[in-house]
């Protein structure tokens, strides 16, 4: 049976977004469907709002609606720590994971030759830039663990290479706090052996 | 760190949507923020038309953007068969099976005293109302199989009890198919073993 049209075309549209199949469209069509009228106005007005009021800062590339964005322009935050993340969901996650206070940039892509892929122009320059002009005496390289994320890094490593005088570091990588060694794949249990912590017979 | 406004309030609205949490709604208020502004006009055009376009079939209950619904004007249907389910999403799932070619009913609630709920009023009287004018000759009752959807099932026995000429079944309960015994809980191995189907020595 052909589903009636505005549900079919609503359920296209659903199916775009990131994790959602054909089923969970159909499940949130439907509540939105029995849901009062008020409810589908605001998500159509807060869907349109986003693209028009929000924009990414100027100087770390972070998502916002004014400029420069409220990490940016915040007077507590430590100034000398510059956090460099591949895309915005990775500065969201340590913001909400409450595990930094200092700066961001965010390259805004990663280097991944084998998919023809690259860091957007002008991304080096503007982390660049963002150091030269402000007080930050370390760069924390947080990408992801992961081919790309590794190739990044040291993309961005090199492109500080002259100045000596920046501690440069990154996120260690082992065990996901939580989890069990049986279920941690071979390149974890590796990571996390080269990486192992020595502690005094004391601890 | 406060995300902003815009943000905030569109995650807030997506996560009100059945399976949807804090995680999924962000990476989907991302997606749209990253997409082509095309698509958000679209989508909001989507969620909007929805209510004003779409109704519940005045015959049947099923979902539709005409009265009646293509299911019920149909002329190519047995209309001498009529299924009963609880709501329209159980239609739907039926209907993308295509295993079933005859009418519905949509009893639009369970019976579940537990929960103080109860079938809404007048779902009982449209079903006699649909299997009397009709040439309806068997009912099948599609409720779910849980404690509410036999109390259902019950219910709508009972109103058709008068009908003596109407032949009333029910799906059948037992192991899902491409399931395993291993992981099938008690009750529907329960169910497997009481309505077993017997054999002959020759199959």
């Amino acid at each position: 049976m052909a589903l009636p049209g505005p549900f079919e075309r609503l359920i296209g549209l659903l199916k775009r977004l990131p994790g959602v199949g054909e089923k969970s469209a159909r499940r949130m069509a439907f509540f939105v469907f029995q849901a009062p009228e008020g409810y589908s106005i605001e998500l159509a007005d807060a869907f349109l709002s986003l693209k028009k009021n929000l924009s990414v800062c100027e100087i770390c590339g972070n998502l916002t609606d004014r400029q420069p964005c409220n990490i940016c322009s915040d007077p507590l935050r430590d100034r000398s720590t510059l956090c460099v993340v591949e895309g915005i969901e990775d500065l969201l996650s340590i913001e909400q994971a409450g595990v930094y206070d200092g700066l961001y940039y965010v390259l805004g892509g990663t280097v991944s030759p084998l998919d023809g892929e690259d860091l957007p122009e002008g991304s080096l320059d503007g982390l660049i830039n963002m150091i030269e002009r402000g007080r930050v005496s370390e760069v924390i390289v947080a990408t992801n663990p992961r081919v790309e994320g590794d190739m990044t890094y040291h993309a961005v490593l090199s492109a500080l290479k002259g100045m000596s005088d920046l501690k440069k570091s990154r996120l260690s990588y082992g065990l996901p706090v939580g989890g069990s060694i049986e279920f941690a794949d071979r390149v974890t249990l590796h990571a996390a052996m080269e990486t192992r912590i020595f502690v005094s017979g004391e601890d």
